[in-house]
């Protein structure tokens, strides 16, 4: 008999689902470091006190916190929740570029101050031009609500790879800087890999269109904290949205707060908003209950770890 | 020799293309009361200064300013801007309604204060149903917008007519309540007409799902101004997207503009804020100068007087 702590919140309806897999598990609802395994995301500060955790399933897919130094012990297998979140934070990614690009945010800001006033021109929404840095699984699904509206996407993948159908473009990572060249949003969708650190500098930024718009829902660390406040100060380009940043929670002291030209959300693109999320979420855990009960090989396993 | 007040702002390659149309228009570009035609929206108060006028012809879509008893005199032309704004007015209700169902206007909101929080869940667009209620011709291309990501379409038409295609469903007006009971937003996109007025009262926003938002582009009298308020109040609906009012501008000290589930633009829908909108414009004038120093009927004429 196997003991899973079940950290998400569920309903009956689906607590009996995943208690009627095995009769070989048991799931408890309250923090227990007995159990052998947990489903999603503890403190990682908590994990060496499981004497017997054999199994961490967490409910996101970035991991970098789980696979530090010292947080989970030699041999415990970590699995994320890959796919799970991937239409909720393209479809919020997706619309905050909408929003700066039909000026709805400054609208917005205007009517705190309750002023009626027009803001100019904006760009058609079939005219434009995406360029998709990251083209896993939020990317292609982002290509999908781009493509809909009938806007020109440009993917960047990190290796190479034969273009979808679905896409006008792909490029590898080398070609970063001619792919966001002459689009009019940048989506960064990348994981917190070592490569992608600080991968933005001013220099990227410098290449973009002074009329184009970046939205980063990938890692906050892609873009150093100097070099945010450069293109903010600058206006090296006419917008940005930012649901990731370096330091989470943003402070609430951060000047970020206040460029009406960044949108800024609090990491939430990402977080069982859409019920379909959830819904997949509860799907990969079934499955990944199932195999563990069977003694068989899990699904999305992460091997990565922090030297 | 006809003298053309062209009131719209041209450039000089705008300019030389009118020009160009005739040898017996003379076009100006200052205001001049001599004037037998005009182009662009004047002051309605001033139009019985243009003793020699024959023909207005407008840079907007809505009449209803020019068709009052004594701004035009009798005989003079009035031909109005049709479809000139329909996509950069469809495309503007088609982003408010995807910012109030990401939650995009609260996250604004909670920027504004510096607060890091998250707001819960939101709607999955591929999985919504919208109602279109007045399916000319922004509705039309509102419809293929929304058809492109894959949202349910209900159109609402005064007359009956086939189905076209790209919709799911259509209705005429006596079935409005069950064309919008079950959809998670409304699109209000009706002109100006006697019957529209005050159309949506508080039983037609009670008929709607209480997480259903609306989303008004047409004209701001569909809604009388104490129904709004009871709707505001009562939270009858999750949310509003608000570019027309009825009084414009709406005063600073008006109540509406603090309601956190309103979102208010200024009229600025259909303000040639595309470019393609001034281009259509541009070929209309074309094509009515064309007619007018031929002497050919116009395009687009308004027959309609207020008595």
């Amino acid at each position: 008999m196997k003991k899973v702590y079940v950290a998400v919140s569920l309903n009956e309806q689906q607590k009996q689902r995943l208690e009627n897999i095995s009769e070989d598990l048991r799931l408890v609802y309250e923090k227990d470091y007995d159990a052998n395994a947990i489903v999603g995301n503890v403190s990682p500060l908590e994990l060496l006190k499981y004497k017997e955790l054999e199994w961490l399933q967490t409910s996101a897919v970035g991991y970098d916190a789980y696979i530090k130094k010292g947080v989970l012990r030699p041999g415990v297998i970590l699995t994320n929740a890959v796919d799970v979140h991937s239409q909720e934070v393209a479809e919020h990614a997706f619309v905050m570029m909408l929003m700066l690009i039909k000026k709805l945010h400054t609208y917005r800001d205007n009517q705190h101050e309750h002023i009626w006033q027009e803001e100019g021109k904006v760009k058609e929404i079939g005219k434009m031009k995406a360029a998709i840095v990251g083209f896993g699984n939020i990317g292609k699904r982002l290509a999908k609500l781009l493509k809909g509206l009938g806007i020109y996407v440009i993917g960047v993948k990190r290796t190479e790879s034969a273009k979808p159908d679905y896409i006008d473009e792909l490029y590898t990572s080398k070609d970063l800087d001619k792919a966001i060249s002459d689009v009019d949003a940048v989506f960064t969708v990348m994981p917190g890999t070592k490569e992608n650190v600080h991968l933005f500098t001013l220099d990227t930024f410098k290449m973009m269109r002074p009329d184009a718009v970046l939205i980063n829902v990938g890692r906050g660390n892609l873009i150093a904290e100097d070099v945010l406040y450069e293109v903010l100060d600058k206006h090296i380009i006419a917008g940005l949205a930012l649901d990731v940043f370096e330091k989470e929670p943003l402070d609430k002291n951060s000047p970020l707060w206040d460029y009406p030209q960044l949108l800024i959300t609090p990491h939430a693109a990402g977080f069982f908003h859409l019920d379909s999320a959830f819904e997949a979420f509860l799907d990969l855990v079934s499955e990944n209950l199932t195999r563990y009960a069977k003694g068989e090989e899990l699904k999305y396993i992460v091997s990565e770890r922090e030297a």
